[in-house]
């Protein structure tokens, strides 16, 4: 796993992958009292960074692997990153869902053609039920972070950042990540190690699922107590990656760890001031860089806004409960 | 008024306008029947294209006038784009706008540094109004379309537009505009007129203020007969321009006319589709992609998505009385 790997996946990715734009907005400074660059990934295809992740893995693969089709096991952007980069190859793909995703996830899946197998968040093990269809229907498992080509994928993302930060003349700040298994925050990690070395990726979690923050607090893996409770559906893996792990014990500085309402208010004014619609765990990094400017240093931070897959009615609640004027 | 002073325009707007993307989405083909495309204007800087023309229009004064501070009249947009480029040319902006503006654009103007009149959209007419106070008080106008440095600022969007929809391989097609007074869309239609010819600008106003559709079927200026009335409140001038129409006459194709519910549903494709928030005037021309493809000839459309400023109680509404799914 290394940074010619995501140069690789780049050029794959080239007419294929959207070149997310890098927003600022005047009236966000003013709230966080720094400049905040958001990094748009719910503008990606699909609505989330996950397509960077699905194209790399799936375009990686061998002729005979392709055709034979792939599965994933995903809370729902990995589903439709994998699903969408499936059906643009032209082979299947099968996802395994939690029956609780948010629906707009579960049918947007389906409607990018993948069959859709549903299970129980708290009592089946979706790593259990992927490994055994692949195995019975001969599908190659992509892993929603644990994946060499997948981390190479969302890398990518870090060697955008690289060019744009430069473009607008920063050279160091903070880069906080919405962070999960650690698939996002790795991958650009390693990018900006090659290509920003003075930038620090910071991963950013939801309260109780701060797996990634005590790991790297302690040096070793911890795992999540739960594996639901969150508005966040997007950011509850159990544990850190086996393979995100070390990269991100190499290069991360400590987690910060954010509560679902923070993350509502993050919703609001992205949409308010980015004209931008961000689901609850897309707007975590967001939010520390909002509410949490403590924990930050320096005069400018970037901030990822992963995604944007999320039900009208939330969104329309959190304008309502937490209105950005 | 020429290509050659919209270009000039871009090279002073290097570095401080953003180049906006041009989004896709195969949900959104499927609706239209053919491959949309929109160029994501909600995302310039105050969250409308309109920030193109008032820096165009700032960054081509001289030393003194600008020293000596601009006033404009808007219902919003213009407003706030003519106040941040003030604010960041150092120098003051006083913005004439209707009393029933949307509070959004009200506050955000002036939370950008400008003084704002109110006066009455029915009553009172906006343009003797800033005419009078840039006499008295020496300020430059800087009317929001009949203005050439307006039209060639508001023309690099169409510049970018020329670029992008050849990397994405089309030579020809619709591109529809939101129109009001026209300068956005005299613009885009000079600057493609160079870049990009075979391209056919189509203004879209809404039902009841279509005095540019109706203008360029009868060959000579029509008048709205009403100046509110619409949810679409930044597409709602009493006239074409007098500089605006004789180039749009030139260079357009015929006018499409849509309802305000066919914005409010264009709304809600655009926040879930494409993850951006659009105001009703906003999303005019996604919804004649959308629902009068009878109207359209070609396999790909172009949309110009023009602003997001909209009070978020209106878009919960569409989300809610319209659902996409």
């Amino acid at each position: 796993m290394d940074i010619k790997m995501i140069r690789a996946a780049a050029r794959r990715q080239e007419g294929h992958v959207r070149r997310t734009p890098l927003l600022n907005s005047t009236f966000v400074d003013e709230i966080a009292g720094r400049r905040v660059w958001l990094k748009a990934e719910a503008l990606q295809h699909t609505g989330s960074f996950k397509f960077r992740g699905g194209w790399s893995a799936i375009s990686a693969l061998s002729l005979e692997a392709k055709k034979a089709g792939v599965i994933a096991f995903s809370s729902g952007n990995h589903a439709q990153g994998v699903a969408l980069a499936a059906q643009m190859h032209g082979t299947s793909a099968v996802i395994v869902m939690p029956s609780n995703a948010p629906k707009l996830k579960v049918d947007n899946t389906r409607s990018l053609g993948a069959e859709v197998i549903l299970y129980d968040r708290d009592t089946e093990d979706r790593q259990e039920i992927g490994q055994r269809l692949s195995e019975a229907r001969g599908l190659t498992l992509i892993k929603p972070y644990d994946e060499p080509e997948v981390i190479a994928g969302q890398g990518t993302c870090g060697l955008e950042i690289a060019e744009q930060v430069s473009e607008v003349g920063i050279t160091a700040a903070d880069v906080l990540v919405c962070c999960g298994g650690g698939g996002l925050t790795s991958g650009i990690a390693l990018a900006l190690e090659a290509d920003a070395p003075e930038m620090r990726v910071r991963p950013v979690e939801p309260v109780d699922f701060d797996a990634v923050t005590r790991s790297l607090a302690k040096g070793i893996p911890q795992t999540n107590s739960r594996l639901g409770g969150s508005i966040c559906d997007a950011l509850l893996p159990p544990t850190p990656g086996s393979l995100t792990f070390p990269i991100m014990k190499r290069l991360c500085g400590a987690g910060i760890v954010m509560s679902d309402e923070d993350c509502l208010r993050a919703m609001s004014v992205a949409f308010t001031r980015f004209k931008i619609v961000l689901e609850p765990g897309g707007a975590i990094a967001l939010a520390a860089a909002l509410y949490h400017g403590d924990h930050l240093s320096g005069k400018d931070v970037i901030c990822i806004a992963s995604g944007g897959n999320v039900d009208a009615d939330m969104v329309s609640q959190a304008l309502a409960d937490y209105p950005c004027t």
